[in-house]
């Protein structure tokens, strides 16, 4: 299985582990490099200086293995995490949330490979611009943050393919080997699993949290905050609110004020489901009544079931 | 290709055009069947002597071709609508938006082979309970009139392909050969397609309507009208109207009246881009800047998009 993706980033599968907040340490993306994928460390819930420890420990545990950081670009202290990992030497940066034109030269100066996430083609066609190695393009249905178009993966992916000639990582809804060959049919050549590492063993989120959207069912996530930054969430007394909220017709400073601080933390990583932010993918239901597994197992999982998938395309 | 789909309907592509008010008559019906798929007339828009016009033409052009109608099971007048339908020996009826209880076996009584359209997986279940003959599973990305669930085509095909056993024909976002093979690579064996022929030159949608939809670009189609029956809307005065509503927490009441009567027949039909009720799917972008094409050209195209997908994926 060798295509751009694997090439670029010198790795055995076209698998990346997404780097999600307080979900995405040192464990899981060791984990996920370990096992032939690319495991990202999520630095957006982390202090730079958590950062600098959470790569020093991945580093060594992958052992020469690539390994890479996701840094959303509105980090309010982006200059500072920038220069830990130039100095650690992370070898692959994704960044997201912002404009690919800011670092990816800095980056590239700097021996780092740099891949973009975006929700439509017109950013896909900003990254090619601005030079990035890949796109990671992520439909409506990943969890946490999301686009404003609300386009599905199965619609941005091949518009993305046709607005650029960068390889392609797909994101959002695929947590099997057949969504990945489904990815691939459209074009893409690598796939970003958020939601089913998310939910592993090596996973940061609290048991309480992985549980909780290890027993969701189809139409129990959904897409709110969309006045402020629009977020795919799990139900719980917090999204109940937001809901009732919204509903009556809240404004911005209503939805910011009820959100507060703190709420992903307390969520996913504390575990407090009532009051906490759940952010979790649509996909959880397909993983309904499963106990968290290794994200070896999760990476075996994924080449089996499209190994599977495409000689069952082929009878 | 030979699989379920193309054995029960007696079809050369398991390729179904999607039943769709003021724009599925007989022509778009009998080109599609003519081309080798299974073209449905669509009753939602016709009363129920308009209808047996339809089908009579239907059945006259397609001389022995299968086709088939798509019946809202809400529709007013039911009883006297599957009445003709049974009289005018319709060989397909795919019914929608209702239970598929009340209709499945008074049609299989008439010799009829009965699909019927969910939007979850625990609606697919109840459709093999009742005994219908295929399951079309519809994603979010489709135009008009949608699920609550909000469950992407990605996340929906492998949960309704777990949930039954019936031939399962996938919806939504679908207007490729690209596509249809992710679909395939998902667990369907066939494509209904909705919005790609909504716009060909056999549709009943007026030019405006078609030139409007064919300019679209991502992220310009919105699924509103959540608290009435969740509705995907391409842009126009009327579709502002709602979406100020909404935003402002308009009630159900509010909603209904703003909407009023007639609007998609007004959109679609007549084309009246401002107060119209503009239906269509999320993957008109994919089509931007096309102009129509005839029925046959789509199917050859679909068929053609989709040898060369799995061809790649091969190398």
């Amino acid at each position: 299985m060798t295509n751009r993706i694997t090439e670029l980033f010198d790795i055995r599968y076209p698998i990346v582990s997404g780097g999600m907040v307080w979900v995405s340490g040192w464990r899981l993306a060791a984990a996920v490099t370990a096992a032939g994928g690319l495991g990202l460390i999520g630095a957006g819930s982390m202090h730079p200086e958590v950062l600098r420890e959470h790569i020093a420990k991945c580093r060594e545990a992958v052992a020469g293995g690539t390994y890479g950081v996701n840094v959303p670009l509105m980090y309010p202290e982006i200059d500072t995490l920038m220069g830990i990992i130039a100095e650690e030497h992370v070898p692959v940066v994704f960044t997201s949330a912002g404009s690919p034109k800011k670092w990816t030269a800095w980056l590239h100066d700097r021996g780092i490979k740099v891949a973009h996430v975006v929700a439509s083609s017109v950013f896909a066609a900003k990254c090619e611009a601005a030079g990035v190695d890949a796109v990671v393009a992520e439909g409506f249905e990943a969890g946490g943050h999301n686009g404003r178009e609300e386009t599905t993966t199965l619609c941005l992916i091949p518009a993305v393919r046709r607005a650029t000639s960068l390889p392609l990582i797909a994101a959002g809804g695929i947590a099997t080997g057949e969504a990945w060959l489904a990815a691939e049919a459209l074009g893409a050549e690598g796939v970003q699993v958020g939601t089913r590492f998310a939910l592993t063993i090596e996973s940061s989120a609290s048991d309480a949290f992985k549980r909780h959207c290890l027993n969701l069912g189809e139409g129990d996530t959904k897409l709110l905050l969309k006045k402020l930054s629009p977020t795919r969430l799990a139900p719980g007394a917090f999204r109940d609110a937001v809901e009732r909220a919204e509903s009556e017709g809240a404004t911005p400073e209503q939805l910011r004020e009820l959100l507060g601080k703190g709420r992903a933390k307390r969520g996913i990583f504390e575990g407090d489901l009532a009051e906490g932010e759940l952010e979790i993918g649509q996909v959880a239901a397909l993983l309904r009544g499963t106990d968290p597994v290794s994200a070896a197992t999760v990476v075996a999982d994924l080449v089996d079931t499209r190994r599977a998938a495409l000689a069952r395309l082929l009878n």
